[in-house]
């Protein structure tokens, strides 16, 4: 019964963690055996980094937050989930009497408690007791490994719902790692009818246009701002979404940008990044932010099992739970080509 | 040159017709070549009715209005199309100075003049003059069948936008007929991972199941509120779409909806329906009505090339133009599994 | 330590009620004495009919849910209050863990406990015990009598929001009863430029015209859209809300609404309504269905203190507890000129 | 006949100048003989500067483009307008044709023609010529120095039906100067229960607070976002309106903001701003841009009229048009307490 553990940074250890014993299973609370974990790049900056912005990893702390498994015990009040569901989990919980969560914006909660963020131990462990409302049963069609994606589709298809998308909009989309890819997909799905993708990495590109009618652009060599106005007879995309997380990326974010046009940032900062109100103004664009998502989880599994979305491609390499720590170190490399790795837990 | 002209009620007649030379062309006109027509219920209405609504045929009047051609001439300012180009034609023209035009809905404005509605003629006809800013290029990937398309396409697309989709909604269409169907293609294009849909006639509904995750109601044998609710365990569905234009379909909208759902009407009503206030209240449904389209062929165009939408199942049967008078002498007898005629123009 | 309990259909009786020594403080809730409390229609209803629709009185019921007091206990997690502040009260409590309550939308969550709504009690007696959360500070400038208004008013500022004004806006209030009333006056807080509000009480009318740019339409000798399309250059009123309940009221609503407006139900409905579908897609119009109303107390609360929202003058008569069987009486014999009536608790 | 023109940077004449006779009526066009006109901040701007960005004042031209005056001739196809009118002008005239004006975002068309700024004339002189749609009908109750107020309230009003106001809505402006004020009164007026304004000007901030529920907040001695933050229960304000242009106003903008809270920008930058993705990030914060105004001018005139807004304070000064040079040294010396001056011009 061992857990995949950040010591300190850069030191990951496979090894036996008291925490589960420790977790009493409440009235409302299931207890989950975990079959697939997605590896994430928030895990690979704890792992390299020992901490993201104010976060920091004191104390060893477990990894991993995206997540499949099979329910193996339910408290007594719990109506909706039963011994054996196949089943994927949220990982934040928010505070259910504060202002944002009443709001129905729970992700804004200040108080939220999320996997993997420190002082919260992530789920790369047998086990783990979850809320039965942040747990969520899978369709038959939908397999351990696509639903452990639902976690990071999530951000993609809350981003593309704040991106109020009508059906026919060109979009844009500024990076294609993992997350650019999935909001690539949500963007296709809310009914974009051809994307462009910028990135340098030809690998990503190239998966990236694979996916469906997306263009890519490699802004090493060419400039996206153009390139889309080329492609629009002049008027610009009708939204362009931010998932680099790079300033380079967030910088010119509006010349792509049609009059009337809409702007999300998914991509996080780790400073401020220069913003060209001018630009904006003579848009009047409009400026969305994402953080993480709110009651999406069950949209994501609806369209993963009608196949209104298809994140299999996404997935690139799959490992062992005994290979974890060198997953961890593989994806640290920044491999080209990769685009999520998956860890598979013991049955 | 002749053209397809109704000459009063249940009297169809293939002759030469002066308008054309008639036509004048403006300085922001271009001349279009017809290649294909398709036959709307509206078109079919007027041959059985004479008449619809306040609309009333009392001279000889040419049908037709979803079309597609080639243009042949342009006037001197014209910027956007030059001759050999292949298009599509919104049939509405607005006067630009409305208030309703102004404000970018220049479907509500009363001044509308649109084809085939009496005493406008329509494009059952050799060419017709036509305003730059109502005709759209089309891009190689999409037929000139596929085109005649866009007009009845984007009454769907239209009411999928009013619908405000979010990605992962669950929808309801009511009504397999032409419109029904689009607007089901078009919900699933704006984002709705899956549908119902409601009819009476076995060969529209088997038609619809095949066109994607769309789940068939047979209203004569089951009860959609019923299906829908246990689809969607108990919530409801996201929208509901009345596309029947039946009394009997418009009645118990609010039934299968979920509380904060959307209700959008396509389908029009001859007389006032029963309406169920206290339905919608305890769900707080918002409604929408939809009154054709705005701002809407460009991107029913791009849904088109780019692979977003797939009309072709649609189209049922082809008729040379000299069988006009036959396709809609079979059009009028409402013949199961057939959901859109079209007419092809000669060369 | 009486209450005012409807004993049954047309007999109310002031006298000794066992509930209070019941309740049991909750750790989050507070125990609240009552100071003043308003006489609604539905209670006057429940009163003369002893039921509204499916809600039956089948046991003795204390009537009353508009109220404010003072926090005379408080549970140990109580955060926000303490003993001796002055207050309002939510009267319905949804389930905190329902699908609708955790959207945010928790009016519409089917599991609401809402206070004089058989088999919940109502408030016309000394001290209720209360959550929290659904209990709100009132500042020094809002007086007891106001803050007792607030619950009506909630109504109408729920409406107003739905009817997403913007400013200059001209809108039209169906209905001048007190929800009509509260409802004028949350529309020109919510930025209508002016304001027409139709009945047949000469009264109330002057009433409502007293209260800002709002012009009377008695329907007994005018006709509402004729005026409303006369006073707006025949183009019609951006909002049209109906707050009568009365199927004529409700009849020929879209009359009077310009192309793009926006319609309200605020107003229940014993019976289906006629519905004219014509009239509302030649507008396009959208139609929004109110059900108390969400998050809108503390809304209410600022806009009373600040001065955004003047509600004394709706205020017409004050009784004693003493006096509360009279006050039904004269409220179900509906006086002329009487808008909202309250009933001050003993200190 | 003389108008008041800019030689170039730093001299300004009252001379006669040919423009006027060179100005021939069109069928839908008004001539107009001017009666007031305001001081635009970009007025005085050119004056001092010679330019704003990109444009650049390379031949004469004459100033103002906020004005009032009265019909003296109407072209043959006027509907709307008579000699003897009393009107206030729009002063950007875009592409009836252009895809932004057909959307109704005629404000954003890059080809706009706007008074006063380069190479177009403004209407410092005795009449102007300007079509019927972009020149309004005054109610008796305006006046012709409210109506020249209409322009600068226009970008308020426009800034606040961004900002999406829900009744009950705390606001922030940043900024006190005219565009400040005139946001303020306007975020009041769409449903605000009470502001914050921030400046480091006493005598403006003094103004600002006699205008309504308007806390003054000067940010030499006092912290923004903790004093709105404090005046909020930590919660922040609903709406946060950068009216500055200074970039030390807009950096820090999402500090005061609540949880899904809006932002709009309606103050200029020169520059790039330092922008906070994660503090935006972490609120969901929404942000708006505003480009001048569209389709506001009739509503600003109703609000004037039914008193929902009440400009008349903000004018703080009146010149004689011979008076104009003077009027304008008084302006660019930035004179303390002086919000909007006007000339009025002979009669």
């Amino acid at each position: 019964m061992k857990a995949l553990v950040l010591e300190e940074k850069h030191k990951l250890s496979l090894r036996d963690f008291p925490i589960e014993t420790a977790e009493t299973l409440g009235a409302r609370d299931v207890r989950i055996r975990m079959h697939t974990v997605g590896i994430c790049g928030s895990d690979v900056h704890y792992y390299t980094h020992g901490a993201i912005g104010p976060f920091v990893v004191r104390e060893p702390m477990i990894l991993g937050h995206e997540a499949s498994g099979t329910v193996i015990e339910v408290g007594p009040d719990v109506r909706t989930l039963k011994v054996g569901d196949r089943v994927c989990m949220e990982p934040g919980i928010p505070d259910p009497d504060s202002r944002a969560t009443r709001l129905g914006i729970y992700n804004v909660d200040p108080a939220v408690r999320f996997w993997a963020t420190p002082p919260v131990h992530g789920i790369l462990r047998p086990t783990v007791v979850h809320p039965e409302l942040f747990t969520f049963k899978l369709p038959d069609k939908v397999s351990f490994a696509e639903a452990a994606m639902v976690e990071p589709l999530a951000v993609g298809v809350h981003g593309a719902t704040k991106a109020a998308i009508r059906p026919g909009d060109v979009g844009v989309v500024i990076g294609a790692g993992p997350i650019g890819l999935v909001t690539a997909l949500s963007l296709l799905a809310a009914g974009c009818s051809r994307l462009y993708i910028s990135d340098v990495d030809e690998a990503k590109l190239a998966l990236a246009a694979s996916l469906g009618p997306i263009t890519p652009v490699n802004v090493r060599s060419q400039d996206l701002a153009e390139t889309v106005r080329k492609g629009t007879d002049g008027w610009g995309a009708d939204v362009v979404i931010e998932c680099s997380g790079n300033p380079r990326g967030a910088s010119g974010i509006f010349e792509p940008l049609c009059p009337g046009g809409r702007v999300v940032f998914i991509g996080g900062q780790s400073e401020p990044i220069p913003y060209d109100v001018g630009a904006a103004m003579v848009r009047e664009a409009r400026v969305e932010h994402v953080f993480r998502y709110a009651h999406v989880f069950p949209r994501c599994i609806e369209m993963l099992s009608s196949g209104a979305i298809d994140v299999k491609p996404l997935i690139t390499r799959t490992f062992g739970f005994d290979e974890s720590v060198e997953a961890f170190e593989l994806a640290a490399s920044a491999p080209a080509g990769e685009v999520k790795m998956q860890i598979e837990m013991p049955a």
